[in-house]
């Protein structure tokens, strides 16, 4: 029943052979490698308002230029270090991989557990975001925005489930559209303020400046833009799915990537000030905008339901790099290997699935609001971007090739960079969030330590080399014991089948009730069973115990360091309801008794056919 | 670490011999059988000017002493009925034990289903009206009425799974200050109204009649107020549980119960007509009667208090008698057998669980509003009163002994009345709720019989009466194979044990990497494994499908019919968390290996000692 719900939702499973990678053309790379890059801008812009309005009103609009343009040339910054990793890395250089092998395990796990921390935040802020850009045009859907946000969170789990990369095609649209329709609204609407001499209404009134403008307030300000910047890494990551030659393609798709954040970025804060739009929690900046210059007609729903559909594809983007990025973690040891195995459709299943769930439980509790998600939202990618920068001024250094400290000069500005932008955002949002991040990356780093300890303390103990290897002797192997409640068909069976294996057989009953015992005792001459019956009492009801105490008394005839091996008769309910209506003795003993260095379990299986129903 | 917690919790374990049956005088089992029928009249008064008022407005209360009338004059009906219960029954005779005698399964099953709804029912009221009588007494707390209601329940489960009734002698108390308090309010309330000529302060507005008085509105307000005659029951039950002479001593009981429940539901609705209170949501009725007696003094706090604990004892009275029904129903085979298993201090702990949970969703669905969930109420009391009386007419027709006329009509009155009794509330509150009680009835009864039926069909297939035996030889039992993943000492150790007990063995590996086989395949040859390895392909990364392909093929020297034995290897490590961290293939491959009829399963255990922390 589960089995068939499962396929149902996921599809058939597909063979291993069946995988395989689709390599992009510029045209079609862009928007899968862009999407979360681009979609920031939905929210980035917003989030610089959120921070200058409260505090200096109007002249806001002033200094929202001034911000954009500085995280503008922070990009451009960032582009040409990427370019450098491209080139370093043909098969993919995200900032786990450069950190190991320039920086070490400890550096390459920190950036490992930031950038973890940062795609579960991608899928919520940006199912958030999806649903705000929603609500803004149905305001009827406000109230249920948490449980919107949580079906779209779900439906993308279930999709990469199937493995919807595979589908990919589909998503090239809305990224183009979303592009297409924000150029045609930042030159329309230039064109009607300046040329047909449109007077914005005030929708929301601003609010009266409360303070004066301080350092303090634009490197905040600049903090909130930053967002626009996560997501420009994909490319350096997805070198090899493009088609040859790759790493140029990879290089003009991230040049095109670069030139649409700034011209879409820059129009959209530009717009912004034009038109006095102002952040409630209601209703998006860019649905104000938006609204304003072309109306609340047709274009001004195809803008919303494109600005949702490339927030999807962002927070998609999470659901296709994290699963990947925990796999790499787990082949080094520092992540359970689940994350290692491939569903059914040949995605990492258990990586997409505590993807969902961690990006669920925070929508809900930040009550899917996408402005109470971003300050802990950045940090992360920040301190990834150090991380790979460093690990690429390290690998100059080692290098010294031709043009070696150029490059290093290169990467170490990038580095420099970024690691202050990381400053930035963490010192002006620590206390709004931040402090979560600088708490769990240090103890993610600690956990998947210990998860490496663990994997090889077991790998060493389980190791063949340089040790004793074990070995038996028949003897010790022969004793058995199968424990009785009563005497049915099931028990005959096992008993049958211990006395083929081994001639030293005790069943071993344990008493909760005399009189039943007796019976059994009975029931066991009246057979005529040529197994000896052992019958202790327990006065706790437990059967464990007594057996454990039986087999290390004098009473058995075995010695220290034997394997005493356990036959138990089970019988198995083919309805799945079956094994509520039994206790489940047997199952529980076994499980326990597993635990026992010196003991082995035989599980000897009686089928119960399931009749037809009256 | 969960075991410490439930030790915590419930206590240590007890020896069975613990068990110990306290046997009570008159004066220690009055309290503990009748708590649940008195602390009824703490809303059965109530539920009647709840039907009342609304229509006839003052005139009510001309009509609640009428209907309280008609309800103790049932009651003497129904004490007359159970004095010949406890004469026939000296062992206790439920009305599953009275129907199951004398009128079959079908009517036993059809008495035990009602009991178990209305057990639950008790606690689910009881717990809500003690949470009632807390609220009425400090508004306050009304905004967590459903929170106190479910701790009392949890606090109950708890301490009934600790075994609370051994320590009932603290039980007696609250039912006598309750018994005390409420004449003293009776006689000084009559007092204070005639005598010293006090003339109550309306609290609550009487609403203006809206219709007249009809049959059916007295029909109603008698359903209502029924709910007070709930518990009657228990005390013929409990009959063994008295000092010699028993059955002496419970009549005298059962004389007293009457006279307490005459005097305190006739004196309280007496006074409700007197001191003129309305049922409101947020304030009892017992309360308002009470300020208005003795002012919001002292005694107004000890009259709530002791009406809060008479009704948790009442809660508590379901929370010994229907784990006790639900045994006997296991007992027969009706219910499952887990109900029959006593825990760890020999209370029925599955059925104090269940009823906990069910309680506390009854309570959850119904906001904890006691007026919202007696609809539902006493008409499964009525469905068993019902058929113990009709049952004990059976008995006196069959036996025939002297005065069987006589006793048979007794116990008809009985019979006919409870009949009527159940129908009118029934067919009164059947809209508001009682069809859910019609429409659980038929279906527990049918799962009950299914699960009897699934019992049956198991024991036929497992008897060793007539049938043939199954015999193994033993040739056909040798056929062993070791599923490996890889080779390691946990492996190494299973192929051991194996060639002790066969030597039929072949090692099995399932491919899903054509390098990590190869891998394998070099360190069999290295390390001179002396079992064949067996290499199959599973595109699909199952393991089940090919093994089972491979058993079945004729490669396999085996013959349909043959048992074949496999050996998996498994290492457990001893943290809790140990195995989070690692793929549950062997377990999985277990559970649906043991569904096969000719599958046996050897699991050799390898110990991980878990190392010292670095």
């Amino acid at each position: 029943m589960l089995a068939n719900l499962k396929q149902f939702l996921i599809g058939k499973p597909l063979k291993s052979e069946e995988i395989h990678h689709e390599k992009y053309s510029v045209f079609r790379g862009l928007p899968i490698l862009s999407s979360d890059a681009i979609s920031s801008v939905a929210y980035a812009g917003e989030e610089i308002l959120w921070v200058l309005i409260p505090v200096i009103g109007i002249l806001s609009y002033k200094y929202l230029f001034y911000v954009a343009l500085a995280i503008v040339m922070l990009l451009c910054i960032l582009v040409f270090s990427y370019r450098q990793t491209i080139d370093s890395y043909p098969n993919g250089g995200g900032s786990y991989k450069v950190s190991k092998e320039n920086l070490g395990t400890t550096w390459a796990l920190i950036a490992g557990s930031s950038l973890t921390i940062d795609y579960i935040l991608t899928v919520a802020v940006s199912a958030s975001a999806g649903t705000a850009a929603i609500t803004s045009a149905f305001p009827k859907a406000l109230t249920h925005k948490v449980i919107i946000t949580m079906l779209i969170i779900i439906i993308m789990g279930i999709g990469n489930l199937r493995g919807i990369s595979e589908s990919s095609k589909l998503f090239s649209l809305p990224t183009y559209l979303f592009i297409a329709v924000s150029v045609i609204m930042i030159v329309y609407g230039i064109i009607k303020f300046y040329i047909l001499g449109y007077t914005p209404t005030q929708v929301q009134a601003i609010p009266e400046a409360t303070g004066n403008i301080t350092i303090l307030l634009i490197l905040r300000a600049f903090a909130g833009g930053c967002t626009a910047l996560t997501g420009v890494e994909a490319i350096s990551d997805g070198v090899p799915n493009f088609k040859e030659p790759a790493q140029k393609n990879a290089k003009v798709v991230l040049f095109f990537l670069t030139l649409i954040i700034m011209i879409i970025f820059g129009g959209i804060s530009y717009l912004a000030t034009l038109y006095k739009a102002v952040p409630t929690l209601d209703k998006t900046v860019v649905s104000q905008i938006t609204e304003q210059v072309f109306g609340k007609g047709i274009m001004f729903y195809i803008m919303q339901i494109a600005t949702t559909f490339i927030l999807i594809m962002a927070a998609n983007t999470a659901f296709s790099d994290l699963p990947l990025l925990l796999s790499f973690i787990a082949k080094d040891g520092y992540a359970p290997r689940q994350f290692l195995t491939r569903g059914d459709r040949l995605s990492y299943s258990n990586g997409i699935i505590v993807l969902s769930f961690a990006a669920i439980f925070l929508t809900v509790l930040f009550k899917g609001e996408t402005h109470f998600l971003l300050p802990l939202y950045a940090v992360g990618v920040f301190i990834s971007f150090t991380l790979s920068q460093t690990g690429m001024v390290g690998k100059w250094i080692k290098s010294r090739k031709a043009g070696w400290r150029h490059k290093a000069f290169i990467n170490g500005v990038g580095a420099l960079v970024t690691l202050i932008t990381a400053i930035i955002i963490g010192y002006t949002k620590f206390l709004h969030g931040a402090w979560v991040v600088f708490f769990l990356i240090p103890l993610i780093v600690h956990l998947m330590k210990n998860v490496r300890k663990h994997y090889d303390e077991i790998a060493e103990q389980l190791s063949m080399e340089n040790q004793d290897l074990p070995k038996f002797n028949e003897r010790k192997l022969k004793h058995f014991i199968v424990p009785v409640g009563g005497l049915n068909k099931s028990v005959l069976k096992t008993l049958n089948y211990a006395k083929c294996l081994s001639d030293d057989i005790v069943a071993f009953h344990v008493s909760v009730d005399d009189e039943e015992s007796e019976k059994l005792k009975r029931k066991w001459e009246k057979y005529n069973i040529a197994v000896p019956l052992v019958i202790k009492k327990s006065p706790y009801r437990e059967i464990k115990k007594p057996l454990m105490k039986y087999i290390f008394s004098e009473e058995y005839p075995s010695s220290p360091g034997d394997v005493v091996t356990i036959v138990m008769p089970q019988f198995v309910v083919s309805a799945w309801w079956g094994n509520i209506l039994h206790n489940q003795t047997a199952l529980i003993l076994k499980n326990t008794l597993l635990r026992e260095q010196n003991i082995a379990v035989i599980t000897v299986p009686y089928i119960i056919k399931s009749q037809k129903k009256s």
